[in-house]
C-alpha cells in the first residue's frame, strides 16, 4: 500500500479548468499533481509553466507538477479531482478507476450529463471506480480568472461530510473560498444546465438587447433549471447558490465563457454549428448537454422552452429570431408555479 | 361617482421609472396619464414627447398624457402605478389617498423602505389609503431599456388575484411579460435589497476583478437578501425569480444603474458619498435602504456582512479594500445554512 498524506491531491485533466484548479490548489506552497494525456501540455506545464493553448498568457505557479504517468499520480493521491469534457470522463475515470484504492477521494468538476444515458458524472465515478467518497466542486469558476488570483467561490457537495471538509482545506490560504453542500444532484444539474442557458444569453447579447433582455432570459433559465432539478431529486435551494444561480450568472455574463461565445457567433456568423464549434479552444459542453436535456425532458414530460429554443438553434438549425418569438409568445402566468407549493 | 373605464391607467411620478412604465403601457395605442408635480417636466413630455433630464434621448409615445392636475388624475384611474423614489412615497400616498375611492386598485414600483420606520411601501399605502387593492411591481426594469423597447419581464405581487390579473393585462401586447405572484412581502424586500448588494458589485468592477469575483458576490448577497426577506416573512422562492435574483443580477450588470455608478465612483474617485450623490440624475435609493437594512438586521440579530462592508462603505467612510478583506476572511461553512431546513 502506498502512503499517502491527506494533502496530496492530483488533478485529472489539463485543459482549462484541470490547469486552473491545479494553479489555485499549488499557489499557497502546496504541490499539486496534474495528469494531462498528452505530452506536449505535460512538458509545456513543467517547463515554461505555462499552458497556451487554454489558457494564453497565464503563468502557472512552481507547486503544480504535471505527468503523463497515470499509475503514479492515483498511487500518490489521496484526493483526485476530475476535471474533463463530459463526454470523455467515463474513460478517463475507468483508467482513474482501475487504480484507485478504496480510501481515496474522488471530486469532479466536469459541467455535463452523458449524453448516451443521461447519468451525471457521479452517476458515472460509482460504475467505474470502487471509491464511495464521491464530491462535487461547482460554482462560478472562469478558469482565467481562477488563474489570475482574483476572489472567487465555489460549492462542493458530497454526501460525505470527509469529502466536503478535505476539500475546503485543499483551498485554505488560496484566492478560491469553497462553501460546503450535501445536494449532490442539484450542483450536478446546475453546472450541466447553466452552458444551455449561457448559448441563449450569448445570442441574446449579440442581438444588441441589454440587461433587462437577458436577465428575463437567465431567471426564466435558472427557473427551467430548477424544474429539471427537482425532477431528478435535486434541493430547489441548491439552484440559489454558488453552483446555481452563481455558476449561471457569471457564465452568462462573461465574454470568456465558450456556451456564451458559441451563442454569440451563432447570431454574428450565422454559419452551421460545425464550423463554429472548430474555432473554439475547449468542448464546447453546450452542444452535447442541450441534446441529452432536450431527449430527458421530453421523457419526463417537463416543458423547458429555453432549453427547446436552444435545441433549435444548435441542433435543428433554427434562426435566433424564430426561438425568440417563439419565447416572447408564451403566455404568462403565475411565476415559479411549477415550485412553488402555495 | 366618476365613471372609468378598467383600462385606464395613472402613473405617478415622472422620474425614470414612471416615465418609463407610462411609456410602455402607452406603446399598443393606450392612453396612460403621467402625474409629475413639476410643470416642466408635464409640458416637455405633453410637447417635445421627452424627458431629458431622466431619460436622455429617449422618444416617449403620443398615448401617454402628461399632467399636474392630481385630482383629475386620480378621479379618472381604475389602477394607479405609483413610481417614487422611496423617501418621498408617504407623502404622495398620501396625497393620492385622500383623492382615492375603495374601488381602485394601486400598484408601487418604489425600490426602498421608509427609512425611519423600515416600513415597506406597501404598508405605507395601507396607512395612507383607503384601498385593500395593493399590488408591488418589480423586476430587471433598466427605464433605458424599457423605453428603447427590449423585450424584458417583471412580476406583480399582491394577496389579490384581481390586482395580479389586471395589472397583467395592462402590459397585454407590450415588450413587458409580466408574471403573476402573492408574495408581497418578499418582492419589497428584493427590490430595495437589491441596490445594497449593486453598490458592491460597482466597487469589485472597479477595482478589475472580473466575473467570478462579482458573481460570488451577488450571490452571497442573494443569500443575505433570502435571509432578511424569510426573517420578515417572505416565501425563499420569490428571490430566485424575476423580483429576486432577476433584478438583483440586472442591476449589478449594468452599468446604467443608478447604484452599480455609485459603487463604481466610490472606487474610481476616493471622494466624500455626499459628493458623488450630487451627480447622479436620480435619487441613490442605495444610501437610504442601506442604513435601515443595517439598522433593521442589528435589531433582529441578523449577520449580513456584505450589508456590513456596504454600510461601511457608505455611511463610515470605509475603504474598499479593508470591506472586501473583512468578507474574504469570513470562514466558509455550509452553503445557505441558514436557509437550509436540513
Amino acid at each position: 500500500m502506498t502512503v499517502r498524506n491527506a494533502a496530496d491531491v492530483l488533478v485529472v485533466g489539463g485543459g482549462r479548468m484541470g490547469t486552473a484548479l491545479g494553479a489555485v490548489m499549488a499557489r499557497p506552497g502546496r504541490r499539486v499533481a496534474l495528469w494531462a494525456r498528452r505530452r506536449s501540455v505535460v512538458d509545456e506545464i513543467n517547463g515554461a509553466r505555462t499552458n497556451e493553448q487554454y489558457l494564453p498568457g497565464a503563468r502557472l505557479p512552481d507547486g503544480l507538477m504535471a505527468t503523463t504517468d497515470l499509475d503514479a499520480a492515483v498511487a500518490g493521491a489521496a484526493i483526485v479531482v476530475m476535471a474533463l469534457p463530459s463526454q470523455s470522463f467515463r474513460e478517463v475515470a475507468r483508467a482513474v478507476g482501475d487504480r484507485l484504492e478504496g480510501d481515496q477521494i474522488v471530486v469532479h468538476a466536469t459541467k455535463g450529463f452523458e449524453v448516451a444515458s443521461f447519468k451525471r458524472m457521479s452517476q458515472i465515478l460509482r460504475e467505474e471506480t470502487c471509491t464511495q467518497k464521491i464530491g462535487v466542486l461547482s460554482g462560478p469558476t472562469i478558469a482565467d480568472e481562477i488563474v489570475a488570483g482574483h476572489p472567487s467561490g465555489a460549492l462542493v457537495a458530497s454526501h460525505f461530510e470527509e469529502v466536503v471538509e478535505r476539500t475546503q482545506r485543499l483551498f485554505d490560504g488560496s484566492s478560491m473560498r469553497v462553501y460546503g453542500g450535501r445536494d449532490v444532484v442539484g450542483t450536478e444539474v446546475a453546472g450541466a444546465f447553466k452552458n444551455v442557458v449561457a448559448v441563449a444569453a450569448g445570442a441574446v447579447d449579440a442581438m444588441g438587447f441589454g440587461d433587462n433582455t437577458k436577465w428575463l432570459l437567465v431567471t426564466r433559465g435558472l427557473y427551467e433549471m430548477g424544474k429539471l432539478g427537482v425532477a431528478m431529486g435535486a434541493d430547489v435551494l441548491t439552484f440559489g447558490g454558488l453552483a446555481g444561480v452563481g455558476d449561471l450568472a457569471a457564465t452568462c455574463a462573461s465574454r470568456l465563457t465558450i456556451s456564451h461565445r458559441l451563442g454569440r457567433s451563432l447570431v454574428e456568423r450565422r454559419e452551421p454549428v460545425e464550423r463554429l464549434l472548430a474555432e473554439l479552444p475547449n468542448a464546447a459542453e453546450a452542444v452535447p448537454t442541450t441534446a441529452a436535456i432536450q431527449r430527458h425532458a421530453d421523457r419526463l414530460g417537463l416543458d423547458l422552452p429555453i432549453v427547446r429554443a436552444v435545441h433549435g438553434l444548435l441542433h435543428e438549425g433554427r434562426a435566433v429570431e424564430a426561438c425568440l418569438e417563439d419565447l416572447m409568445s408564451i403566455p404568462v402566468g403565475r411565476e415559479l408555479s411549477a415550485l412553488r407549493i402555495s
